[in-house]
């Protein structure tokens, strides 16, 4: 089996990893997933009137089944000497291979059309289900510490157990035949019979055949032989804890990691290396920030001013080009000697060490464009700077339509919504039957929620009670304004709360054991996290929502989204397309609704 | 990508499956999964005392999440001019890749350690994931189906529907930018003004680009270009269809179908190619006598008399070595020219299309053994002679100690497990607790259900009363008999039957449309379908059971099951393990449990 050495590959060059993590200014990363949305149709998995709290909670229940089972790090070194950045990256396949008959056996959903896409891509699928870095998550790794040390203390204390030797009843000798049981016997016997002076232990020939040798060896040999056995256990675990190890480096690290449209990945990354997800958003917030404490999504960087005005489409294929534009400066980049280099110009989209080493070349030339703006401009912006902290912690949330970002520091906006509506309707309704029914009220944005409901936003808070007061004799749909529905929602939710309590303190006990720094206090408080951003309303903001509903005017869940290409829902990333200006506009009607942007701060 | 022509070959070479199905005696099959339990643990999962329905319940629960992907097929024709087997063996790599925007987006599960096994073997996953052939279940297709015919008579129609053209309401205007409105718009007015005359259609190009292409034609090339575009629908349902149209043409033909231990095959076969498994086992054998008429377990027929007490080991690997030996005759067999011929010396084991031709081996084997035994002997059995008809449509049930094989044909066999105890005990006990327990009844067998119950069945029906007795005062333990714990356990199915009343029905309408011939009436009487055959106690079958629980003492669910290898739970099939005879005898206590065997006929 030519290709069963992924893990004997990544053994080798795990030290590559640690010194390129150890020496980097900044990580990219990027995830590929066998699959997006196990549950309902993407539409409804993405409305855009989402809660924070509602898009967490869709995301856990129904995309982390999924295999996160490509991860692409691209670490980037600044070279003072030759202005330049020097790239390592890296193309882990990772799958979760049982380590041993007692490790455990995970099940994971694969999506046909997802598989079918990377499969167009190119992937090597063989790559990942034959030769993939196993991985541990913390409490799978702590057991596999404890079978060792409980093992190893039997092994020691063998001699105290059994110098009172098992006595073997009558009728039990046909049970105690089994070999399991001569094998503790003869362990047992021997320590009892020789405290000291002898060295027991099991070895397995090539053929699977196990035998039990047992050899004289003096006190010293034998504390050898326990060394050796013991620094071999531990080899043993550091390979079934695997890939983890990279992400505990990265976390360890504590610096500054890139991804550009990333909740899932992070989602999928603590998931799956660290701890099942915990039940609630402001954990998850908690978790994220003591994992990765210093996280940038170039997604919602390039959707916030003062980029938003000067790049139409924030997929990262188009943002990668648009940034090689004036007034950007793409930044001189190099890899390192003994690393892939990746030409731009062909591009090999959709390989996860691909998209990660072009999401740090946005990110770079994007901050570079924030030092351009100072007096004197700054040529160039180091991953330390303050000119990009005002984006720190705050992940891309797709679709929604007046949320920008989920803000891991601290809680979410809340806008208003005051000019939105629940519509409920017969199932057979279409977009174009809401249109008709609010075509009194000139511009309006469409949210579908489900098969019979749907948010509708109209362009003036003060329509809404006019639609609310119009439907109330309606018998085919029902009317009702936001906060009457949220209202209604969170009736229902404190009722469940209560049943479920107990079990959320269950999840609380199971927080991970965090071996990163942990810059994060358990609680914390708006003012104290926010610091020096303030937060206002800003209805420039608004354009941010066209360019999203265009880019999925289709019922997709892009996570790179320059799409409204007819792909199977649910589908991961987005063929290119080219696409006519009047298409680009269907979904285009101009959004009014209030949206919220940070205040960029004088220096710039 | 150059692998991305699984489908094309499958296309090509179609003609080629369907004259092999046409000619061919028997088939043989097998599957190949991408797990096999989603659930509890596989102890739990094939407990020793299940019913047949218990067992169907938990299959149908915890196994069809997973993808067949690879189905070998070997079709056997009989060459009387060189008194050999002439084999023409198929590997289908098979994978639910969306046929269009409107698909069904499958999702299926992987099991690490299934997926991992597979891997060991060499298994090549891209073969499956980028160029495995699609298929559809009778519904989809149904569904497709209807679609191409809307469309169709939505063309043919259009004239009709386009004569009150559509008026656009002025604040609509922006809404129907729209391109699909356009491009009705555009078909709509061009039938509304031209309703004879012009052809319209939309074409894309090879980069995907889309052009609305109207010509002006006659009457006669219109019908032309009509007939040419239902051609082309009609290869792309077709297309669509993939592979099932193989399992409809086996299924139409009739022919016997031979697999080994092939319950979950059959199982997995209809529920991929045909639709979603019945709620419960009464409909699903009905169904699956639908679907194939006539099939033989080669497990099953090599675990019954008059092989049972000449063949040890059941397991595939195995049985194909012991039928090269005396009193067996290995049979003359030959592939057809331009197909695989394979090397049983050298094996290639857990390639669906190789297993499926070792099974055919033993099938003809076994059958030519029987043939043996009359006088006059006779030296080649066919695969329609009456010999061989007590094994049809009797499944091997799988670690089930006292009901060898489900019965296709009728009522499952009752035995009466009167001499069965139902234990509860603390999450502590272990298999030795047990034993210590009925240490005083001499041997005993243990089924475990889940970590706090077993089945215990005593060498002598006697001895039941007593341990109940005994066991009245006991605390931490409790004891009831067989029937009592059925009698409880049907209390409660009851009260859940009469909840799930409706559902049952749901489940009846949507019965698949069979396409092969069916033999079999809707409703069934025991003595009408076993015919022939009777069914008489026999205890001397007991050692069948010693040898399932042989090869399963280790928490596996193993469809070769030749292993007690300590794999992790859940693993397909199990690597070959030379193990000790006192190894094999760890869980072998004879057992004095009634079984049950048909009747040899007396022309054998």
């Amino acid at each position: 089996m030519g290709h069963r050495d992924g893990s004997v590959d990544f053994k080798i060059n795990l030290h590559k990893v640690y010194q390129a993590i150890e020496e980097a200014d900044f990580f990219a990363i990027d995830g590929e997933f066998s699959g997006i949305s196990d549950g309902p149709s993407v539409t409804a998995l993405t409305s855009g009137f989402d809660t924070p709290e509602e898009r967490y909670q869709k995301l856990k229940k129904h995309s982390m089944d999924f295999l996160l089972f490509q991860f692409g790090l691209c670490a980037f070194k600044y070279d003072h000497t030759d202005s330049k950045h020097v790239t390592k990256s890296f193309n882990f396949y990772v799958f979760p291979k049982p380590f041993s008959r007692s490790s455990p056996d995970v099940k994971f959903v694969c999506q046909s059309s997802s598989i079918d896409f990377l499969a167009s891509q190119g992937f090597d699928f063989n790559k990942v289900f034959c030769s993939g870095i196993p991985y541990l998550n913390q409490e799978e790794e702590r057991q596999l510490r404890e079978q060792f040390d409980e093992k190893r203390s039997q092994a020691n204390g063998a001699g105290a157990l059994a110098k009172c030797p098992v006595t073997i009843p009558e009728d039990q000798k046909k049970f105690i035949d089994q070999v399991m049981f001569q094998r503790k016997l003869i362990y047992q016997t021997l320590s009892w019979k020789y405290p000291k002076g002898i060295h027991v232990e099991t070895l397995e020939t090539d053929k699977k055949e196990r035998h039990i040798v047992i050899s004289k060896v003096d006190e010293e040999e034998r504390k050898r032989r326990e060394q050796e056995k013991y620094t071999k256990e531990q080899e043993e675990l550091n390979d079934a804890v695997g890939f983890s190890r990279v992400i505990h480096a990265i976390a360890n690290s504590g610096k500054l990691v890139v991804g550009h449209n990333m909740l899932l990945d992070v989602m999928h990354t603590i998931h799956q290396f660290y701890c099942p997800l915990p039940a609630d958003l402001n954990e998850f917030k908690e978790m994220a920030i003591c994992v990765f404490p210093r996280l940038l999504d170039t997604k919602l960087m390039a959707s916030t001013q003062p980029f938003k005005d000067i790049i139409n489409n924030t997929s990262l294929a188009e943002l990668e080009k648009r940034l090689k534009e004036t007034p950007f400066d793409p930044p001189k980049v190099e890899s390192a000697e003994g690393f892939p280099s990746y030409d731009t110009a062909s591009e090999q989209l959709h390989e996860a060490g691909y998209d990660a080493y072009i999401t740090g070349l946005c990110f770079i030339s994007m901050a570079n464009y924030l030092g351009s703006l100072l007096s004197p401009p700054k040529m160039c912006v180091s991953a330390r700077s303050k000119l990009i902290e005002p984006f720190f912690n705050k992940l891309f949330l797709m679709r929604v339509m007046d949320i920008p970002y989920l803000n891991l520091e601290g809680p979410d906006l809340q806008p208003k919504r005051d000019h939105v509506l629940h519509v409920t309707f017969p199932k057979e309704w279409k977009t174009s039957d809401l249109y008709q029914l609010f075509s009194a009220f000139g511009n309006i944005q469409i949210s579908w929620i489900d098969d019979t409901s749907a948010f509708v936003s109209l362009s003036q808070p003060e329509q809404v009670q006019i639609a609310v007061n119009t439907s109330k004799y309606a018998e085919s749909y029902r009317i009702q304004t936001y906060a009457e529905y949220v209202g209604k929602k969170q009736e229902g939710k404190q009722v469940k709360r209560k049943w479920t309590e107990d079990s959320w303190k269950e999840v609380d006990r199971k927080r991970p054991h965090m071996q990163g720094p942990c810059y994060h206090s358990n609680s914390f408080t708006a003012a104290g996290v926010v610091g020096k951003r303030t937060l206002s309303p800003d209805p420039r903001e608004a354009a941010l929502e066209d360019r999203e509903s265009e880019e999925v005017s289709d019922s997709e869940l892009e996570q790179t989204d320059s799409c409204t290409d007819p792909l199977p829902e649910g589908r991961k990333k987005s063929k290119k397309l080219k696409r006519t200006k009047k298409e680009l506009s269907l979904a285009g009607s101009v959004s009014d609704s209030p949206a919220v942007l940070f205040e960029v701060p004088d220096t710039w």
